[in-house]
């Protein structure tokens, strides 16, 4: 059988690959400051000739930013068109001063649980993208070919707002689109469960400005007749969710489903430990919708947030000055049903309900994207599924993600493609922080994975 | 009759006033600008001289900061013995371009409603403190002699924060006490009638701080579950004040006395224009208490707002924070029956009942005054109003002031007298602003206005 002689290859080759990761970590390709330019392009390069060397036809291909690489390579008549992407940029390294190695010299250490790779860009994600790339070699230096058609596309700005990424997308759609988006830059359920993710939640973001009288006024002469914009605004938000936490604006909920039952039964018996995941950062108990299980609370269900809010005197001291304005940044995390327009209309409705005589409201839109809820009526994402399971010797999930990723978005948006996201990061990686690292299990189990979902999903159906 | 001698006296000497007045000004005594400090000397000097030369024994009296001046004349026996306060130290002038003149070169101009004196300090304070000056010379050029004892007490530190002033008074009490003390650096009311201002909001101020997680959260991984000290903060602050307006405290509202029928109908007689009060800062509705009059709202009903509030992210663009921490600067202004500490501990108990799980509050008192209620039961605040209403040809009226006016209480406090406010400015003077004037009819009439005030509460009783 092809795939057990596969596994031996990247379990044989393990050092070599180590080895290529080392060399690909050792280019400081800081996406956001342009002082790092050539060092992506030199990324871009290295990754072009290391897919040639295993027979893919690639090509950095310039844009107005950082370059993207794009990569070719057949398979066998039948099998699928599948699409890798991850990008090659890294964060910035500072505080320097706090990393106990040189960010861009990889060492390979002994922690506490396990070797660890230790370099900006070890887990995020240059380990992560040469987890596939070494499943690949391993398969052409086995067989002799790639499980199935691939096409490789890595992106080199991901961690600067990915500027080139849909224009780049929509100039070449022809060559780009497949049948499937794979996407390695998550992470392992509580760092052991493998997973994949099958729902994003969307967002929009909305700044909004109260406006009472039009100049800053003395609490003394105007204290107790005159409008305060700080009042207002504290209670349109206040407002914004009941007693159970629920959120009050019209219509919220009125479209989203409730959970699967199968998928409720698999998050149950993730034994998701809440307690510990908020004791990391000083809570104790769930604070959102009542009736409610924690992990519906960050990926199923629909927030309202106030993520800023400032007015009048905040300085040292004190000043008694009745505010002409006051200001808040609120964030709407969506989930499949709602519509970011009906969202953001049905909260700017609220707030303008709430407006007292004398004031008025000023709304500024950051942003807003929906929900991304993976298709899975086919049969890859249970082959995916099982695929990890055996590698990992425990059932694989399909999570939520409470947050977005742009990217899966832009594969259904730009190219009508479903996407699957899997990813062997652990919650311990501090990928944008001091000393990164990415665990040498992630990084071999995670080569040994795609080596399992690239014969999964290549296999005649 | 001598009053209507020196009533003369002071019109016959008009020209001479205004000239002392001017050299007053030039005097660039800006007291919170450490540079000026020999001027706010300077003008010390000048004043010692211009009261010696009306035969009042005086001198300047150095501080750590400027220095005071204390004046001392006797008047005839069976008199009351008077104290008179002002200060000498004005604002700083910047926007300096925004001032069509000098303001250290006071010019008589002709404007829309008369003659005004345009100066820094015109109206803040050096006018003010010179139109009792003014009727305290003309009574001596008439009389030979003062119509009571006079204590002369000016101050050089007003307008940054006095610090001085309560150890001088605590070291010298036996030497300031008087029967009472009179204040002018108040103004007319509605800029057209003559007022004695009989009550002084007092103040709490209070800053809180809400914590919720130990650091700041991403609302992707914690939005939905973790606790958000922003929504914590506007529910509290929304829940300062109930649907009608008023102050949800335990206890605020208990010992606070309704207002006196004679009072309650003199105010009303004022003819308050609040829609014109409101128009000038473009509002146009009451927004205080329920069933209260608008100079009740302002001077007589005590107030909760919210002065400053900020938490998460206030800069340009975006960022899903969950804030580790709230903050908001809250004022209560106090009146008569309320005692600074029991509505401290009242915000503090309505905050700590408010919190919910994983969260914790931290207080910082910023300061506390309770209301100065002045003692209007002798006959000096009825001789003064009648002696005001003949200067000015309409009834004279007590009013309130919704801000505070730290000497009153100073008096009250470290020498225990009580204090008459009485003043001359005018709502378009401009104090602390660009281009301040001091209108000729205030100074003029000002200084008469003295004269009546000094020969009604000098008559034997």
């Amino acid at each position: 059988m092809s795939l057990d002689a596969v596994l031996a290859r990247i379990d044989d080759q393990m050092p070599q690959a180590l080895d290529r990761l080392a060399e690909l970590l050792r280019i400081p390709s800081v996406s956001t400051d342009p002082a790092y330019a050539q060092h992506c392009r030199a990324a871009a390069d290295w990754l072009v000739a290391d897919l040639e060397s295993i027979g893919v036809s690639a090509q950095r291909r310039d844009t107005s930013g950082h370059p993207m690489v794009v990569g070719h390579v057949d398979g066998p008549a039948g099998a699928p068109h599948l699409l890798f992407y991850g990008h090659y940029d890294v964060q910035p390294v500072d505080p320097l001063d706090e990393w106990r190695t040189d960010p861009f010299d990889p060492k390979i250490e002994d922690a506490a649980k396990g070797k660890v790779i230790r370099a900006r860009g070890s887990s995020d994600d240059k380990g992560q993208l040469m987890t596939f790339v070494e499943a690949c070699r391993a398969w052409r230096d086995v067989t002799g070919e790639m499980p199935c058609r691939i096409t490789f596309f890595f992106e080199g700005e991901e961690e600067s707002g990915s500027p080139s990424l849909v224009p780049f997308m929509q100039e070449n759609a022809e060559e780009l689109r497949a049948d499937l988006a794979l996407i390695c830059d998550t992470g392992l359920f509580q760092s052991e469960t493998p997973a994949i993710v099958t729902m994003l939640r969307g967002m929009v973001t909305e700044e909004v400005t109260i406006r009472g009288p039009e100049v800053d006024l003395h609490s003394g002469f105007f204290g107790g007749l005159a409008q305060n914009p700080i009042h207002v605004l504290a209670r349109m938000l206040a407002g914004l969710h009941d007693e159970t936490g629920r959120v009050t604006l019209a219509g919220f909920y009125d479209d989203i489903p409730e959970l699967a039952p199968e998928l409720r039964a698999q998050w149950e018996r993730l034994g998701f430990d809440h307690a510990a995941f908020l004791g990391a950062v000083g809570l104790s108990e769930p604070a959102g919708e009542a009736g409610r299980t924690p992990l519906e609370m960050i990926w199923s269900r629909p927030t309202a947030e106030v993520n800023g809010i400032w007015g009048g005197y905040t300085g040292a001291g004190f000043k008694t000055v009745l505010p002409a304005e006051a200001h808040a940044k609120v964030s709407f995390r969506l989930v499949e049903g709602q519509r970011p327009d009906a969202v953001r209309d049905a909260f700017r409705a609220h707030v303008k309900a709430a407006l007292p005589a004398d004031c008025t409201a000023e709304f500024h839109a950051h942003g807003g994207s929906a929900a991304g809820i993976m298709d899975m009526s086919g049969p890859a994402f249970e082959q995916a599924r099982r695929a990890l399971g055996q590698e990992w010797g425990r059932e694989a999930a399909y999570v939520g993600c409470g947050g977005s990723i742009p990217i899966a978005g832009h594969f259904g948006e730009v190219l009508g493609m479903n996407a699957m996201l899997i990813g062997f990061g652990k919650d311990d990686d501090a990928i944008h922080s001091p000393n990164e690292k990415y665990d040498v299990e992630s990084f071999h189990k995670g080569a040994r994975s795609w080596a399992r979902v690239l014969d999964a999903l290549s296999a005649p159906s």
